[in-house]
């Protein structure tokens, strides 16, 4: 039997939440052998690295590597510090506009710069990120910008961009409503149950239950009723 | 007495080696405050941080900020993975062409994200870091192209960028020597006895000495040399 060409590498950055998830599921339907990145960086909502995990195996990742990096030593965000307050609206109330406190400043700088040192580690050449700049929360590091200038600099940073291997970003979410991330998902399979996108759960005994009043909650809960479809995680 | 306008801030990546020691005493030289940013990384170098800590210590930085980002679980690199070995050679020989084991996967770029995230948390708009592209290892992240790349980025990537200010990526020993390094160091009043380079210290008791046969012992004690004055630290 002739041996079988390993698929190619794609290292994705798997939050846990709703766009990674469903970015990762779009990079396995794409063909790729999966790598994800989850990178715990003291935010408050910890749950969402068990989440990462869940989502992780029941799409056959390859590889899962879990990273620590400790930005709350930076501070300047209320998702790392717990002395600020993740804003909060009753539901129909529109999101804030203008940058929110939930903002960790370079964050997707720095989750970028992880998943490219991971993707040169293992002779990968494609990254997926689910960055969205349509129903987000306003953050400068979602914006299709910021994604040409980090491609940019990841040719020339490393020492595949040097010996001529360039790298791609893949961002398959960054046009689409939360409705339809939300429609493609289903569509390519991924369990929505075992994702979590909460900025601030709540315990709940044993379990952490979704605010549902963060931007992150509300613009979940605005994709799923947009979409037609029910939340199937827990809500306080 | 009226109000004095406090100095701006800088952030400088600060490893406690001889050439981030060199650009921040560069940096204060230009009327900057320091914050100083040193980076656990999973180096087999620890000894790197306490050194860091001595030399923000003397060079009165006002904000000395430790991160640890733990690279070693991505691997690829002789300085994370206790399994591979750092090259050495006999003094003398010159440094092996192409990029040696020692170089880690992406690393300044991790490096700068963090710096950039610093710097936006502080309201700074300068960042330094002590990369030199002439006698240096052949790492691609310390060449000019990097350097330029990562600053059109910073502008993009964060708030700041897009509230207009735009971020200087100070680089003051790109186009140094080692030699003048050394000697723009002394120049400045550093105390290069409190730095430490090597990639491979041997313990001796409660000291940690330098090996002489790494690529950044080499290229350290040629700039000495070449500046005809004594390095100060002990080799084995």
């Amino acid at each position: 039997m002739p041996r079988q060409t390993a698929k190619p590498w794609i290292v994705v950055l798997l939050s846990g939440g709703l766009d990674s998830a469903t970015a990762a599921a779009w990079a396995r339907a794409q063909g790729f052998r999966l790598a994800a990145l989850s990178i715990r960086y003291g935010q408050r909502h910890a749950a969402e690295m068990q989440a990462a995990r869940r989502v992780a195996r029941s799409l056959g990742a390859a590889r899962h590597v879990e990273i620590a990096v400790d930005l709350a030593r930076i501070g300047g965000s209320s998702l790392t510090d717990r002395r600020l307050r993740v804003p909060k609206a009753r539901a129909g109330f529109r999101i804030a506009p203008g940058i929110p406190s939930t903002y960790v400043p370079a964050r997707n700088t720095v989750f970028l710069a992880l998943a490219l040192s991971l993707a040169e580690t293992l002779g990968a050449r494609d990254l997926a990120i689910g960055v969205n700049a349509l129903d987000y929360s306003g953050y400068p590091d979602c914006r299709p910008a910021f994604i040409r200038a980090f491609s940019r600099l990841a040719g020339v940073a490393t020492k595949a961009g040097i010996e001529g291997r360039s790298f791609r970003i893949h961002t398959p979410l960054i046009g689409l409503t939360k409705a339809q991330i939300v429609r493609l998902g289903l569509r390519l399979g991924v369990d929505y149950g075992l994702t979590h996108s909460c900025y601030d759960p709540v315990r709940r005994g044993r379990r952490m239950l979704a605010c549902g009043r963060c931007d992150s909650c509300r613009l979940r809960l605005k994709g799923f009723a947009e979409a037609g479809q029910k939340d199937p995680i827990a809500y306080v």
